[in-house]
């Protein structure tokens, strides 16, 4: 028999080297500067091969931020029944992969461009704060049946607690981003700050 | 009797229109693009008479903003007694500020800038955060010491989690920024997520 090549995955492979190249793309010139033209070719395709994909230079860094952040893990949160220790996994797991620079250079680019551009924020929600907060929700709603977070508590406010502070610090550099602060984050948000 | 000039005076009004002008071409033109020269232009003043008071746009530009957050009101944080009121007054002060559209121009460039550029992270939070970080420490110990704060909790991670979610929130356009938000947040942050 020969080898029959499959288009299936050379699409798949080039849609990979795309993406990829998309993120490093976006780390060294930024997002203002980033093109379709100067991923085709840093990626080696043809400016038409991104085009069948993409519509935009929006969408195709979304998708490889998605790409890039693993689309089968991010599924779900994980769920051990221990609220408390399934968060600070994924945060820890945050951090870590905050302290990878190529990671760390595309997000500062996409940031930058969030706070200036309506557009690109609003694409920004609906590609991938919505659909990561979408699986928060459920993690902290089976917390809630566990009897492990308070049925009225606003799960967006939840959230934002909880995510938010490791966000703004590595944005703003306000401090260091250890897994010690995370661990803290944790146990405040959920113990809370009055006396008990 | 002839009117004599007052030469402190003259340089006081001279200070605050340099400000003033800095605080508006910032949120015009980005931070990028803010040139002493510029602002010079703008305030109808020698780069000479800018130059004897700021050694940077950088720190002409963090002067600004304090003086435009209001010098005199910002050396402390109201105390009442009721740490949740004061906290809410704050947040929902912020959030009126952050609507002025002069206010959130100059903002955004300040903090695009941040992301990016280490050495003015590093005077943000020399000149800005460490400063406004240090009134809510001691609102946030008299509130200790008052009972209403637990003794153990860790007054930067109280912050974070207290005044994080509103920056986030306005940077990242996740969902609109209003009384109620703020109000939830404090809520949420005093009493803590888990049931009681």
């Amino acid at each position: 028999m020969t080898a029959v090549p499959d288009p299936n995955r050379r699409n798949d492979a080039a849609r990979r080297a795309i993406l990829s190249t998309a993120i490093d793309l976006v780390g060294e010139v930024g997002y203002a500067k980033l093109t379709i033209q100067g991923i085709a070719r840093a990626a080696g395709v043809g400016k038409q091969t991104i085009y069948r994909w993409w519509s935009s230079k929006g969408s195709l860094l979304f998708d490889a931020f998605l790409a890039f952040a693993g689309d089968g893990e991010a599924a779900a949160l994980p769920d051990t029944g221990d609220l408390a220790a399934d968060l600070k996994l994924v945060l820890r797991a945050t951090v870590d992969e905050l302290d990878d620079p190529r990671y760390d250079q595309a997000m500062r680019a996409m940031h930058v461009e969030i706070v200036n551009d309506h557009l690109l924020a609003a694409e920004y929600v609906l590609r991938l704060d919505q659909p990561m907060r979408e699986l928060k929700r459920t993690r902290l709603r089976a917390a809630q049946r566990a009897g492990q977070l308070a049925d009225d508590v606003e799960l967006d406010v939840a959230i934002d607690m909880l995510f938010g502070p490791v966000l703004n610090r590595w944005l703003q550099r306000t401090g260091p981003l250890t897994h010690d602060y995370v661990d803290q984050v944790v146990d405040t948000a959920l113990r809370g700050l009055q006396p008990r």
